[in-house]
């Protein structure tokens, strides 16, 4: 169930000479529809806009954006108090071939869609994930970015349906860990929180900001540093955020295990605290 | 002026949940009609067998392919003599995020197009070009393959656009000299002729290929190498490949020059004989 929308008509498709499909010229957001609202907003529209201007592209007009959310939440079938909606901003079609036309229109499309939580003991317990042979490649222009470009995701969360886990863990080709297919992680020990720098790759989750400023408002910092398995192994705590999900603790990754500690289980109550819900446990 | 095929309709969309929109989930050949024929046809297919692979995509039969490829091109109003074909091969839509509905079908499109040829004086004199600012990721599960995630060219190509020039040559995000934003680099150095190793990132073109084929047959090898700025600065020629144009001769990047030497001049009459017709000056 889901519908999704242009300038406020609903629309089933695009151009065959969408510069989306030919190029993946564009950028999107996944947003959590929470009580009736856009939640995390203002993260979502900033990194939307610094997306759109690495890119080189015209950022739609945020809170004309945020019209378009909530009257496709309000016009769909998907119930306002929990869904989820995408957004595509995406390169007008035009010449044919790499090159743009210039200057360069772009379209915004806005999906609403049925969702559904996940299971209160996995935030209890935690999930059992894996390390994906899927690499990341190194260096990219688009470090940190959510484009349209998402082959890497799409073959390591192949891996990760194929052996029925709920997510999967990736390097990049130089062994560092970067995130998870569809999250971003988080190593503890001791008190000291860590995260991957991604400078040279990955998605610089909307949650993960989160999770930076609601540690920070407590006092605690987040080390944003290079890491590998070595760190990960010796971890006392492993979690991950996602815009939808919130937070989840990492209880495996293939043979390495974790508890779920008393840091993540602080932070939980944190972000319940600060609207995500779902950490409410 | 063209027209885009799906199983020999004519179709101007795809649907919005194209998982070719959402994350550029395939691959794509674009080949050159040239006297009623796909030139180089068994290059092309056989790259989009490879890049279907590499993906876990069903590649289209490769003859079936070939027939729906005439059939655009008849069933358009392009030229039969000397027009371009563009086929993107992409996973069908299903589950909404990274992973694929399993099994994973596969949607085929085909669009003849309206082309022209590059003046004969850029084949007699060379054409001027730039080092691009865009650097490519290191370490792509995807290197060699021309999949639908191409927004590292389309950021090269606005470079050359706003710079009016031909084309911009690109280096990895490690500084090795990699390709053109469309092209294939040579550099020539006495007899001696190299073109960068593509195993991190970067496309192996088709009449990169042929190239080496024409070269092969002729007693000469390529040898496929790392290179950066310094050997392409000492270079003594230095030529371009690509599908549509067959081989350019590079006069100038920025501050660098070359001359159109004996051994891209030998190379291009051989590939005339061969059946690249542009490059009979």
């Amino acid at each position: 169930m889901g519908e999704w929308y242009r300038n406020g008509a609903t629309v089933d498709h695009v151009s065959i000479a969408s510069r989306g499909l030919h190029y993946g010229d564009g950028v999107f957001e996944t947003i959590a529809i929470r009580n009736g609202a856009a939640r995390l907003w203002r993260n979502h529209a900033e990194r939307l806009q610094q997306g759109c201007e690495c890119l080189g592209l015209r950022a739609p007009d945020t809170d004309d954006l945020l019209q378009q959310v909530e009257h496709a939440v309000a016009s769909s079938d998907v119930p306002a108090a929990y869904s989820i909606v995408k957004i595509i901003v995406v390169a007008a079609p035009g010449l044919r071939g790499y090159g743009r036309p210039r200057p360069i229109d772009t379209e915004t499309y806005v999906g609403a869609f049925v969702t559904h939580p996940v299971a209160i003991d996995k935030y209890r317990n935690g999930i059992d994930t894996m390390l994906c042979d899927t690499r990341l490649a190194c260096g990219s222009p688009l470090a940190g970015l959510k484009t349209l470009n998402r082959l890497e995701q799409v073959l390591a969360r192949s891996e990760v349906l194929e052996a029925r886990l709920f997510e999967g863990l990736t390097l990049d080709a130089d062994d560092r860990l970067i995130c998870g297919t569809m999250s971003n992680v988080f190593i503890v020990v001791g008190n000291k929180i860590t995260t991957p720098l991604l400078s040279r790759c990955g998605v610089a989750g909307v949650m993960r900001r989160h999770v930076i400023e609601t540690l920070a408002a407590a006092g605690s910092e987040v080390h944003e540093t290079d890491l590998c398995t070595t760190e990960l192994a010796a971890a006392d705590e492993v979690f991950l955020s996602n815009s939808q999900f919130g937070l989840l603790p990492v209880k495996s990754c293939d043979d390495w295990h974790w508890a779920t500690g008393p840091v993540t289980a602080d932070l939980m109550q944190r972000l319940a605290d600060r609207g995500i819900q779902e950490c409410q446990v």
